[in-house]
């Protein structure tokens, strides 16, 4: 097991009803700002019952934060927040809410410009506290400090983390995801799939635990993804799934092992350029990726090929290739695409895809930071 | 999935090396208390590595915290504490070290009589803060709130827990526990086993999550617990050891899932009255408890010997009998004995075991707080 510092001190509400009990998790007489996207969750009257259970507290709302949440939009909430002199955010939707307001809360008090805690990385030294109401799992940003931000203007997303930006709370009720549209359950599926695979299928380390943890996971989100879909008001299947996708990417599985993620890097510019859905882009780069790196990633395919795909026949290579096949199976059976044709992107797009990543610093990627800017290129190819 | 509250703020620091940095965690000027065990600190040298990475602060010691902390020997360091205005503790040593520490935190600044925090579970309001250097892995108080404290004078043996007790930090130095004497090595995986089976083996909850993670560290104490023994300093072994003892009790795997604690419970009053290990008392008690309450365990019992044992031939009741045999089997073969005969207690004890039970208030014990006195009887008679 390599070194390794956890730490992770967000407090889980998990359960029907568990709304109710924010009054005792915001800091008494707090100016608390509500930040939202669009109006699923009043159509499905969560902000109500969010308002109902804070209506001993002075509130104030900023709605609108959209999927891969905006520099641009997020700066309107700090001038209101700015303005108001809030002292607690509360984050009510998914991981574009909750990831928009980690940059809400760490740009209110920041000096300078803002927008230099994500291009230059600026240090944080101090974030206003928030607590969030999750009702689409798929991200983990409820019980992490880390958060992903694209401006607009410039083409660019970037991530940051800070150990300020844990929320104080998190709310996961299960009943509030039976209203999600298929699409978006689907793709939270993929994402905690492969949030675990990016902290998992690396090469071996000598971490059993987080093996098995994460083979846990996947077995779990394989079982339970697609009844889902199937059965959207099954509470069992909800709670396990809305579980899964936090311990996907709270710290737990990615501590002590080495970590990829080079496909979400490659992912991001595909959002960026060409807008599709942050898990459609997973879907398409890993079956890519895992087949172009399997050399390097070996020992562990054969593993997640046994253990996860129980893949037993055939020689090693046979069984590689299936493993990546049931992968991808997996994404499509969810109604996933993962071809980039799939998504009208053709092969002359690449070269712009390729040049993002340079831009961005992106040239040696991957659990042993040598992932070049070619390797990349061939993905993308594969993808096709 | 159970409705739960899930919070751990204990900073982890795992790896060999990491008491260097332990400097940098504890609140600057701090009046520092370290407190520990016996000689064995000494002699493997960790106390002193620990006095130097803390050369900066003004230090204190507190020795001699014993196997099952008393009550008696604890107020000898609380006054000590009140005296030198301790501002922190540290921990070096085992779960008893640890447990000790946390009811001396809790009653430096108690008022009135701190027995009355076991005996009557008095409101803590404020403790001070501590973190531990463990050199021990088994019981997982280096990541949670509870604790276990023994009063000799009376032969009691009774838990607290409160969320002022997590640790600010734990480290985790696998090399520190290369010179443990085999005993401790291989009481401390039954215990850690044990305490996953306390909060994976009792009825199906719809935690699909919770039995992945659970059956992971079980797998991995059979693959690793006797690995310790043979070659003890393998790193990896030792690693992978002592972090699959923290996540055993962390309160990660219990949450959301009914928790059983009867096993523990008969297995105080063995140590109280008779001395015996707390490892050892679980290795007695657990056997003859999954036995006794097969039907209501039938469904997690099946589970369990088909994923933990692979045990898949043979009619439902053989094969929870085999995984019964299975578990007695792997204690013996770490040789911590599974029987009273064992350790020369003979059936004529049972009655005072019951005694101090009914005494204690255990008299409704289990996942359906209804295992009653007779149960703990026929459990102990099981055990003979």
């Amino acid at each position: 097991m390599q070194n390794f510092t956890f730490y992770n001190p967000t407090r889980i509400l998990f359960g029907a009803g568990r709304i109710a009990n924010l009054a005792r998790e915001v800091p008494s007489g707090a100016r608390v700002l509500i930040t939202y996207g669009g109006g699923s969750i009043v159509r499905a009257g969560t902000l109500a019952e969010v308002r109902n259970a804070l209506k001993d507290f002075t509130l104030f709302e900023f709605a609108g934060i959209e999927p891969n949440p905006s520099y641009e939009t997020l700066m309107q909430a700090v001038e209101l927040a700015r303005r108001e002199r809030i002292d607690f955010l509360l984050a009510v939707g998914g991981g574009s809410v909750i990831d928009g307001t980690k940059f809400i809360a760490a740009a209110i008090p920041f000096t300078g410009d803002p927008w230099n805690i994500l291009a230059k990385r600026a240090r944080i030294v101090s974030a206003v506290p928030f607590g969030s109401v999750l009702t689409l799992p798929a991200t983990g940003s409820e019980m992490n400090n880390g958060a992903v931000i694209t401006r607009r203007a410039s083409n660019d997303k970037l991530a940051f983390m800070h150990d300020l930006l844990f929320p104080r709370f998190s709310v996961l009720d299960p009943t509030k995801t039976y209203t999600l549209p298929p699409r978006q359950v689907a793709n939270g599926v993929v994402d905690a799939f492969v949030h675990v695979i990016e902290q998992y299928l690396t090469y071996p380390a000598d971490a059993k635990v987080q093996d098995r943890f994460a083979e846990g996971l996947l077995l779990t989100l394989i079982e339970d993804g697609p009844k889902a879909l199937q059965e959207p008001e099954n509470y069992a299947v909800r709670g396990t799934l809305m579980w899964t996708a936090t311990l996907a990417l709270n710290g737990l599985i990615g501590a002590g092992v080495p970590n990829d993620w080079a496909t979400h890097m490659l992912g991001h510019e595909l959002t960026v350029l060409h807008g599709l859905d942050h898990a459609q882009t997973l879907a398409v780069v890993l079956p890519a990726m895992l087949h172009e790196r399997r050399s390097e990633k070996r020992d562990k395919l054969l593993q997640y090929a046994e253990r996860v795909w129980e893949l037993r026949e055939g020689d090693e290579e046979e069984r590689i290739d299936q493993a990546i096949a049931c992968t991808r199976q997996f994404f499509e059976s969810l109604h996933v695409p993962t071809r980039l044709s799939d998504y009208g992107i053709k092969k002359d797009a690449i070269p712009a895809l390729v040049a993002q990543l340079k831009r961005h610093g992106m040239v040696a990627l991957g659990e042993h930071n040598n992932f070049s800017l070619d390797g990349s290129r061939r993905v993308y190819e594969l993808a096709a």
